[in-house]
């Protein structure tokens, strides 16, 4: 069967994101309130060809840990759908 | 109050995506299995101060709609959490 995953790749919350800062300051130029932070990161979705929703999410986790997500920097979520 | 808003902004279903294609092809050399199609975009996580969660979710669209998509390629959603 086919499943839809989706993988959530972002920045640590611990590390600056400098492409959100630069975001968050378009966003006050163009007069936008009330936005108190922004963190941009990865939305990569999967069409993975498995036996069971467990199967696809093991594809999908490993996927995430040897190619989408660079581990020093950023953390993923995986959803199957 | 202070809400969290994720904008996931995706390529049209309509459109070839290049960055896709070549993740595709580098998890196909590593010899992973199973993924038969792969879509890359964008997730934003913004912390909006807002009176009213409709209200949150207005400022994430007018964000979406003036900055964070375009929307000749891209399509987005919103959710509040």
């Amino acid at each position: 069967m086919s499943y839809t995953v989706q993988v959530k790749v972002m920045p640590l919350k611990d590390l600056l994101d400098p492409q959100g800062k630069a975001v968050k300051g378009g966003l006050t130029n163009l007069g936008l309130k009330g936005v108190e932070d922004i963190r941009i990161g990865k939305n990569i979705t999967l069409q993975i060809d498995a036996a069971s929703e467990d199967a696809a999410k093991a594809i999908a986790d490993e996927a995430a840990k040897k190619l989408l997500a660079n581990p020093v920097m950023e953390y993923y979520e995986i959803e199957v759908q």
